[in-house]
Formats: C-alpha cells, sequence, structure tokens
C-alpha cells in the first residue's frame, strides 16, 4: 500500500496509473491477455518493470482494474444520462447512445471486456460481474417496462431480448470504426431503431426531443 | 505428408483428426489459445506430442482448421437449408436457425471462432476470412433484398443491420446454454422476429409453412 500523498501528488499518480491502464489495454485488445507479459506492458507504457508493480501487485490485478473502471465509468456515465428521463423508450435510446459513445472512444477496452472476463479469477471476477450485473439489471428494466407498455401482447422473452441487443453492441469493436465513415449517431440510431421496432412490433413514435450528447 | 491410405484407414485417420480438434476446441475455449499448450491438447485429446504434431505441424495450423472447418460447415449446411427458399424472409428466418442451431451444439466453437479469429497470421487469415466473408455477403444479400421490398421508406445501413444481426448470434456463447431451459426454436424464433420487424418496420406476416431442422 503507497504512503499516503497530498492531493496534488495523488493526481499525478493517478494520471500515471490512467496511461499505464491505456497501454496495458491496448496491447491485451491486439495481443491478447495471454500474450501480453509485464514487461511489454512496462515498455508501452514507458515505464520500469517495478515501476509497473508499484501500481499493482499482480498482471491478473492489472487486468481487474481495466475491466472494472470500463464498467463502472460506463454504468455512471448512463445514471448520469439517465437522470430525469421518464420514458422507457426514450430510457433505451440514452442507453444505446450511452454504450456506443462510451466505446467509440476505447474500442480496445471493448475488446478486452468482452474477451476477457473469464481470465479473471474468485473476487476479482466476482466484483466486475457484479458490475456487469447492475447493467444487465438496468437494461433489462427498461426493455421490461417496454414490453409491458408497449408489446401489444406478443411474448416476448425479455432476457432473450436484452442479451441480443448486448450482442449487437458488444461486437461493435469487431467491425465499427469511428473514425472511418459512419458517425457514433449514425450507428446508435440505427441499433436502437432496429431494436425498439423489433420489441414493439411497430416502428417506435418520433422522439419527443433531440438526444443530447455525440 | 503422410502416406496415401485405404478408404476404410482414411476414416480412422479422419475420426482421430476430429476428435483431437474438438478437444483442442474445449480447452481453447476455456484456457484461451495463448494458455492452451500443445502438451495439455494432447493430454485431453489422449495422444502423444508426437501423434499430435503428426495432424499438424504448429499450434497455429490447429487453431486454423478448427476455425476453417467451423465456418466451412456453417457455411455448407446454410447453402443447403436455403436450398429451393425463394422469398428473403424466409431465407433470412433459415439463416437464423441454421445459425442456432450450428452453434447450439458447440458453443466452445463459436467461442474459439469469436475469439481467435486475430490469433491466426498472413494465409490462415486470410482463408478464414474469405470464408467468413462469404457468410456475410450471403446474409447481407438477403438483408438487403429484404429492405429494398420491404423497406417502406426507411433508409436503414444494411451493413450496419448484418454487424448488429451477427453481434447478437456471435454472443450467444456468453449467456445461452441450449441444456438450460429455452429450446433452439425459442431462441432463434425470438431472434429472427425481433429482427425482422426491426428492419420491416412492422410485424413480418406469418411464415407460410414451419420452418424444417432443429
Amino acid at each position: 500500500m503507497p504512503a499516503p500523498r497530498s492531493p496534488e501528488i495523488r493526481d499525478t499518480y493517478d494520471e500515471r496509473l490512467n496511461r499505464i491502464l491505456e497501454a496495458a489495454t491496448s496491447l491485451i485488445a491486439s495481443e491478447g491477455y495471454g500474450n501480453a507479459s509485464m514487461r511489454a506492458v512496462a515498455r508501452v507504457a514507458g515505464v520500469s518493470l517495478a515501476g509497473l508493480y508499484h501500481y499493482f501487485d499482480s498482471k491478473e490485478k492489472m487486468l481487474f482494474l481495466i475491466q472494472f473502471r470500463t464498467f463502472s465509468s460506463l454504468l455512471a456515465r448512463l445514471r448520469e444520462n439517465l437522470h430525469g428521463v421518464a420514458d422507457p423508450v426514450e430510457q433505451l435510446r440514452v442507453l444505446v447512445r450511452t454504450h456506443v459513445a462510451h466505446f467509440a472512444h476505447d474500442m480496445a477496452a471493448l475488446n478486452v471486456c468482452s474477451h476477457e472476463l473469464d481470465s479473471l479469477r474468485e473476487d476479482a471476477y466476482d466484483e466486475v460481474f457484479r458490475v456487469r450485473h447492475e447493467y444487465y439489471d438496468l437494461a433489462r428494466g427498461i426493455v421490461d417496462r417496454i414490453l409491458e407498455r408497449h408489446g401489444g401482447g406478443r411474448n416476448f422473452d425479455g432476457h432473450i431480448a436484452v442479451m441480443s441487443l448486448f450482442g449487437t453492441l458488444n461486437w461493435l469493436y469487431r467491425w465499427y470504426d469511428p473514425k472511418q465513415g459512419r458517425s457514433v449517431g449514425t450507428v446508435a440510431n440505427q441499433i436502437t431503431e432496429q431494436f425498439l421496432t423489433g420489441i414493439l412490433g411497430r416502428a417506435p413514435a418520433a422522439r419527443p426531443e433531440p438526444a443530447a450528447g455525440g
């Protein structure tokens, strides 16, 4: 455990930690967790191997931090964006746009989180799973409310509906490069309208106001 | 290159190869490609390490065979099932049901193909990519014909539509266990109806006849 720091020095510590985690995320996304050695992470992050072990006592702790921070920040951002939005159809629009925008800026993190959950063990797995499950519960609640209010008698299974949406969203890292052609808005809008139409059984009504954000 | 064999002995050779590839697929799915050593593959397949290298000259060749055979057989099965089906809406139903049924019997293969395409290099990557791309082209043609005939003026992007469907289908390995609760038919039907309704803008007409197969 590092000695207590003044806020000023703690900022620098956190900034360096973030820079190291970013470098590690890119390396794991391109090489795979098994192939990304701590020595290679230290090299791409521009720190010594001893310096790296100052931040995490193991490679698994590093992988845990990447996944835990990715999902915690996604969940926090989603809750912020949902603040004051009461209509479940509009909530679904916010969820898809938040997810696409969050990972459009960090496809490597989506790659690592999609591939490497099972590389975590015991407590680390449980803690990441818990955050992912909070995210699932939030999405599931929104989808269930849409099906309940608007499902029009279609007997859809909320679990299959949510997992089909998560598949669509988590597969983005395999094909979507926001620097090439399609904007975040274009991709998020089509995914949203396809999914909403799919579970509503008809095209959704026009949105009450333009969605905020990227 | 092994010496020529009589058909009878060749069967045994192929059977053993299949058994080894199945064992390797399970091991890579659970441990990751980086962690699955050839020694461990030999152990779970019940052959000697020298025996294993009789079938492939490298671990990468083994990974190539797993992925190439998985997608080649999926593509062949899909073409068989599409034989005589002219309506693109019905073709889409056949595609989803074929994909779900194919991998319901072999989720480990879906896991390996979803994760480890990038672990292949050069020719091996190109050859697997080519088969995957044939599969994409087939799906894209079906979706484009549906959008053209039934899209009702919605200006959907066929690429986003197909990739959102592939995301849904390829994510199945993370959550779907056909031995627990939901049948292949239940899952395939809901995915199909959600997707079709999503791109048609309305619930599709009832199918002309019950779909064949599992």
